[in-house]
């Protein structure tokens, strides 16, 4: 548990953090919203900016007056027992409040959190409740990138974000394959730092016998794939995926544009020839398993992924498990509406691990479980194999 | 047809409007779509700007650069045989171009346009399109109105567009009824002024007697239909009316809102309380109709509200007629590209005469034939009756 | 109007002639609906059934017991105003009532309309609906034979309907053209035998010059328009035309297979070789309206058509005309449920005229107007032009 | 594995069995498609009837004649590796082959594989094909009986499948909790009598403490919980089950019918009031997760079911699990289209355990996967509790 000193530098780092990743971006790049996935990122900064003011300000801070009282529904995302909110599929068709409103509301709530933070001994429930929303923030500032990714990647003139940002890096790794045995596993989060409730409940688990890849697969071991026809054959896809491939005509990860013969690739630098030793990102769940299947080889589950990840280098990509997002056992849902935080998500998900390019620097360990669904590619999405 | 120089006053006239309009947009309201029907007021200005460059610089200005060459792509819309173009729905995910661009954008072509004008003797074809481009621009000035209204209209925190905006005019009239003979009427565009081609082929019609109202529906009436339960009566409606009325709930004109038991109508000048003398609009030919039968009357076919227009003031409302969109006796498509204008859209619409406050103002006349689908009310329709 | 001893004979004859068409069905195909616009023939058989005990049963035959108090539920249409019905796509979910369920009902109705028209002088009033209600179940009887095509057209194992079924008659005609000179012409249902709300209002027009074709479009010159790229050519097509074509990648007229590099189309005869001589059939307003495109013709108005349709052949095709589907001058809807029969489909269909080789044969006349969606195609609809 | 001999008897009494089970239903009863999950009793019949034409008959019987080119055609169901299929979604709109046919294939096909097994020593590939035959056979009586159960439960006149159907057995136990104490069980298949690829490999986990209910919840139980609000309740339920609850508008579970203030529910015999003692079935998944929440209690795991079993009776209902339908440690998918009988399934469902009274004697054992979607209800599905 951070104390209120350690909390005040967390959450001022914090709300730079995703006002620094911004300031690339044009006023219009704010408020697009080009699939339902993705959000507009003024939408992200008032969003990570009301759930201060819903749930630490409003409670802790007695004399706070509301910046407006209009906020809430305009930034609540699915907190369904917090009052309407503006349906997800409708944020991107909203002009105001503008972003320049946005940046004096942040600036209002970050200065009354402060005031709060530096002039009253909080308890300890008022302090986790904003580690939480620090937290909560470094997960959209995740998003921002992905959504700013998508919002210029899927424009015409594929304009560029940052010219010095690094998305691909190369893995020089001797080892191979690591060899794990048979035998039970402790999984779950042990240390009192901060994690979410979706790893809590530390828990044996029996394991087979199984040796995991030391590197992600790469853009150019991808490639052999799809010129192995892998995208055509039908034995190595779920049925779900096999539907999905064929209604959207999928034939390369996302972002992948074959210009004058040449495979190239849209980074938040700008579009680029495809580097072949660059572990292979922007690809779906199905994806990742039907190239484990042409392998002969498999995805990891979570546990195995956890047992084994000390041994291997981990943290360019978000990697795709086989196992299902689901409760640990002895799982607890918070009560109240940060109860809906994750629990209401543990189905038809998929358990990613690891962390990206695009993950905040203190926002991964070894026990965190992120979750999309199985057709999803905006993210920074890899894999690595098991035999 | 207008001389050279009257063109060049009507060309700068034109483009000045448009960027009046616009001048009480904030950069966010440039850039949303929030339906289909909505265009996004940056891409009304490009898409304006790119009809001069594609039709009048690229084949009359020998010397002409394009300002930049993805722009077409960009700002086509409907003109399938001028190569790609954004699909409509996509427009508003486009943050780019940015409004500075596309203000640049116009400048470089406005001041091409002008030079182009002022130095070079220009033949008829030549003037014809500039002056079709013109015309073009002051049709989208009336889109950029009600797309800008559904926009801020649309935004949960109904913001003013411009408070010295009026929408609301009352009919102060003393006769209530037009009465017509039955006979030969010529209909058709006859003066050698701009019209469009759908206009042209003068040709005789013939009329039952009939009486037309000289004032428009208004609010206060439509009222009593509400009330009267007309949304409910099923036989008031088409078939494919009831199914839309169901299918959406629908149960007053669009923008209307009753807020502590009273109607409200939201207005360009922001939300205000329903003025009941003031005709009604942003309705359906779907509830035009269902109005009309209810009050055992009819609308009237296009034809009598031509013959009969000059007897009753018009103007304040785009007017639903009876008339499905269709081609006139000898109706001759132009050739190429502009032949795509207007006859590839006479199936399933209505025809709509008259002009309302939005409209621009040369940019109207008794000849004029607007059409919309018959379920659309983003527009500032309204309707009178025929009995 | 009719006696009723000859509607006695109008009505005995009506119901035969739908058993008649039903005679060469298996079981089973009286119940699936592939499509929302087919209905299964049993529904069509309930439905005309019901029509009776509904509207003249009900009403005048006092004594009357109903023969199940569901079937209203069941076998209503669209009659909204009385009460509730199967939605239109549930009819082909429902395996009951059987198929020898709705035999029984037919000859109980049939029976007691027979005993009522025998028994007891009936008034003009219950003499008209009963008049309607054989023109309704003839209505029908065409739908049957179109229904019918289409189950069995659409079934993978082309199962043959009737071997004896003619479907492609070749036009031998000496003239190619007939021209009528402008003026006025009288459109309307001018005797006092049977005809349709939608007929009536006897009303003069003005038409101008023009010269309309003896004889249909045949399937050799519409496949000249296929072969010349017609289909890829978006010039030819209105924008809902040409999204709908792509949408559908539609190639040709429905039913059409080529087999082996030869072209064959379906018939309630089995599968055949395209007839070059007959004229081409199961094509939509949409594609005859490019096809007139194409030869710088175009389809004549339901006025043209009637003013010279007694110098031509019809009846081998339903065709296409330009002319929306509208109310004629002084057009009065019916009181009451009788009231939806035709008004309140007036709006985005086009009208048809002439009469199939599926139509029975009193069920047509010069007045008729048939009216579809324009892009509907399992009808026998073709089309001629004029120039 | 069984011999030649007993597996002449398990194919006699499974082709028999499919029959009987059809043996109630009209002829029209066979041929509908109400919603995409259920199939036509006589694509069931048809479909079990070519699997065996097309893994066994063409392989292993040399001089077999096809008795239809076109069967593969229309009975393939999802074996994508082998040919075309008829689109799950078009099923129901194929009248053809009729239901006398598919009774001639039925008897042709049976026969052929009697001369087979009776007359030629197979060797134990083919005797484990012709075993799997029988148990798919076996799975799709039923979904014959689900299926069926929609076909006549979907219908507005709610006919009677069978009067002696019993469908609803009480449940009368002592004991109302089984405890289980932390440690390794063995999951997974081991004898060598018959079961699928998926149950194989048998594996050691690790479980928890915990225990198990005895009893499946009942309906007068479930009834609790909707009266509580349950359905209303969004902190109870995943964030895509509370849009499904609202887009379907779902209050109870599947068949429940209020009737004159009084819950009666449709079986195969027909409506009848709800019985509060019996186990409460056709639930999804979505609504057991929130009746288990609402209880402060969870879903078992397919695991804690499966070590727990042979102390609680089941076989009632096919019971939920919080498990994701997942491929064991070292699952071998098997080689050719077989392979495709599980595999390509296992993501996006959950696994269920037990069996119902729908299904086959001999077809269920204790380490059987059966797995839907989880918002699935048309099959005989409850759940009970684990604390």
């Amino acid at each position: 548990m951070l104390s209120q000193q350690e909390l005040i530098t967390l959450f001022k780092e914090t709300r730079k953090d995703s006002e620094d990743i911004c300031s690339y971006l044009e006023t219009e790049d704010y408020v697009v919203q080009p699939i339902v996935d993705v959000s507009p990122p003024k939408w992200h900064l008032g969003h990570t900016t009301w759930f201060f003011e819903e749930f630490v300000l409003k409670k802790y801070a007695e004399s706070h007056k509301l910046f407006d009282k209009n906020t809430a529904y305009v930034f609540n995302s699915y907190y369904e027992s917090v009052g309407d909110k503006v349906i997800r599929t409708n944020r991107g068709n909203l002009s105001r409040p503008t972003v320049s409103w946005i940046y004096e509301f942040r600036d209002y709530v970050t200065n009354s959190m402060l005031e709060l933070l530096n002039n009253k001994d909080l308890d300890e429930e008022a302090l986790g409740v904003i580690e939480i929303g620090c937290h909560h923030e470094k997960q959209h500032q995740e998003l921002l990138y992905t959504d700013i990714k998508y919002i210029l990647g899927n424009n015409p003139l594929f304009p560029k974000y940052n010219e010095q940002f690094k998305e691909n890096p190369i893995q020089n790794f001797k080892k191979d394959w690591i060899t794990l045995g048979e035998g039970l596993y402790e999984i779950g989060h042990k240390s009192d730092a901060f994690c979410y409730d979706n790893e809590q409940g530390v828990h044996k688990v029996f394991l087979c016998d199984f040796e995991i890849s030391n590197k992600l697969v790469t853009n150019g071991e991808f490639l052999e794939f799809m010129e192995a026809g892998g995208y055509q054959d039908v034995l190595l896809w779920h049925a779900e995926a096999w539907d999905w491939v064929n209604e959207h005509t999928i034939r390369s990860p996302f972002y992948w544009h074959k210009i004058d013969g040449e495979w190239h690739t849209y980074t938040l630098n700008g579009l680029v020839k495809l580097e072949p030793e660059a572990p292979v990102t922007h690809v779906s769940y199905y994806e990742a398993f039907a190239y484990a299947q042409w392998k002969g080889m498999r995805l990891p589950t979570e546990q195995e992924w956890e047992a084994s990840q000390d041994q291997f280098e981990w943290g360019s990509r978000w990697e795709w498990t086989e196992s299902a997002y689901s409760p640990y056992p002895n799982y607890k849902k918070p009560e109240g509406a940060l109860g809906e935080y994750n629990g209401k998500f543990m189905v038809n998900q998929k358990v990613l691990r690891g962390g990206s390019v695009a993950t905040s620097a203190r926002h991964t360990r070894h026990t965190y479980r992120n979750f999309f669904h199985p057709q999803l590619r905006w993210q920074f999405t890899g894999f690595r194999l098991v035999k």
